[in-house]
């Protein structure tokens, strides 16, 4: 039971999501009492709590908790995953712990190299998936071509969509146009079987004319964050501007339901969940501030990759792609 | 004359700055003929037409250009910067062309490495100034050192600032945190006399805490182009909202002079102008898609950095600086 608040969202998310979907039993993982204290006995065997002692701290070192928080919130829901007890974990924890953590206890599918988060963020279309956002801040050209065909993937599960666009994000300046491993992904890439539409640019992932847009951790997180700035601003300026004098103030009554609907469109609790991709399992990460909403929307984002089987569709994936490789690289084989 | 839209919006500019500033004398480099169709005679000596035969074309290479465009009015401009005979240069054209040339023309300052291009960006206190935006995708620690002292001393000048505060651009993920270039970087500039205030996120940038943000021009280009993306998503969002329907087209028009004034504090025009820092001359390049308003502007700032000798007191930062980290590494020497 990690984030900002715990189990004080946790269980209430939990149990909104119960009643939406009837076909669905939720384990929640943390300090036995307070968790049974806190959720409503009716559930029965469709709330189970699962006793774990320990939490991990939203400022603990990967590496130390790994070694030293074996009976962590994080590490026991994990570990059900692991065992098949559990189909997903959803966590709003430490990233980094997170992270670890479940790369040690799930190990990596066959041939991906690193994990890499991905989140769906809205644009004029509809949304973009973004990965990585902060797995992985040195990233080879190999890489970025694995993020591109897990990302690719994941969204034609989930989304139901045959062959998702995918572009890779590079600056638009000539002749010093990329890095070296932009580069070396872009010629990867065009030799994929993906979708690859080419490079993009940082306006792009909100315009929406690409499905899925693939860059390093660094690069992501940094675009990720820049978004939110932005949103903080504008949203600040508006409230600042409707708030300046009694006619401003009559105008914003009158402007009301516009203003809260358009707010509506960019609610960060509607996108909250970022996946974990690469795992021999399905981990989604919460924002560490999420609300109850927010924490249900990570939920039902799980219950999405269990029911298209995002894990195995992936591994499947990477499997065909190698597969596309290597007849390029031998085309005299049969 | 450069930019999408070359004297149509370049003479017009130049002619509102004049009026704006009876003491200030500006040169139209370009086409002869056209450049003196489109200006008024009436100011005489304040508004000199050089001529320059070629235009440098939006997608031009930065090598071919500085070989074989050796009359381009960007070339001549800047040329006229190197021989004094005018003070800075202001251009809307081909920023990797601009780069190359004023670089081969104008020359670095003793001791710095690469130019880097800044620009200020609205955030919540006033502005944040963000460098480097797209000069340089792979930077050394060394490289964003000196992307801090140069930033740092450009705002400290224009802004009438004593000691701008500077932070560097990281990603927030414990351990994984930052790159190899970003770490050592924290490092020199901690030891450093700059006013460092240590990793800042990219929301920071917006929530203007900071006065200087740097980062390599990768990280700040899709950063920068994030930033439109968002703001143009925004702005579409709140026009479809309030053009829903009659009900919501009639609150707009209760809310427009609101919503007119929230549009004002971000317009991009406000903010157009980048520096290029780290030459022997002043270089300022406007956005391509600038209207008159647009580069008025960016005339201002290159206004602003004359009257503040810009260059000069880089290059005595830079020196200082360096006499700084000498004294550090050898406390022996008196």
């Amino acid at each position: 039971m990690g984030g900002d608040f715990g189990p004080e969202v946790v269980v209430p998310a939990a149990e909104r999501f119960l009643r939406h979907r009837p076909e669905v039993r939720l384990i929640l993982v943390g300090r036995e009492d307070e968790l049974r204290r806190r959720s409503k006995p009716e559930w029965g065997e469709r709330l189970r709590v699962h006793p774990a002692t320990e939490t991990v701290g939203m400022d603990e070192l990967p590496s130390k908790v790994l070694r030293n928080k074996k009976d962590s919130s994080m590490r026991v829901a994990i570990n059900l995953v692991q065992t098949g007890e559990a189909q997903a974990c959803v966590s709003a924890g430490n990233t980094g712990a997170l992270m670890a953590t479940a790369r040690f206890v799930l190990k990596m599918l066959d041939r991906v190299d690193r994990p890499a988060i991905i989140t769906a963020i809205p644009s004029l279309r509809a949304q973009t998936h973004v990965l990585d956002l902060g797995a992985n801040v040195d990233c080879s050209a190999e890489h970025l071509f694995q993020f591109a065909v897990m990302g690719s993937e994941l969204v034609a599960a989930v989304e139901e969509l045959p062959s998702p666009t995918v572009g890779l994000l590079n600056i638009g300046q000539e002749e010093i146009k990329g890095n070296e491993q932009v580069k070396e992904a872009h010629e990867l890439l065009s030799r994929s079987s993906l979708n690859y539409v080419g490079y993009v640019e940082g306006d792009d992932i909100f315009l929406g004319d690409v499905d899925v847009v693939v860059c390093d951790g660094f690069v992501g997180n940094v675009a990720l964050k820049t978004s939110e700035g932005v949103a903080k601003l504008v949203s600040q300026r508006l409230k600042e501007q409707f708030s300046r004098n009694w006619l401003t103030r009559l105008s914003a009554l009158a402007a009301m339901p516009v203003i809260r609907r358009f707010r509506r469109t960019f609610d960060p609790r509607r996108y909250n969940g970022a996946s974990l991709l690469g795992l021999r399992g399905i981990v989604i990460k919460s924002h560490g501030g999420a609300d109850v909403l927010a924490f249900e929307n990570a939920i039902r984002i799980a219950e999405k990759e269990i029911h298209t089987n995002v894990p195995q569709r992936i591994a499947e994936r990477v499997a065909l792609q190698l597969k596309v490789r290597a007849a390029q690289s031998s085309p005299e084989t049969p």
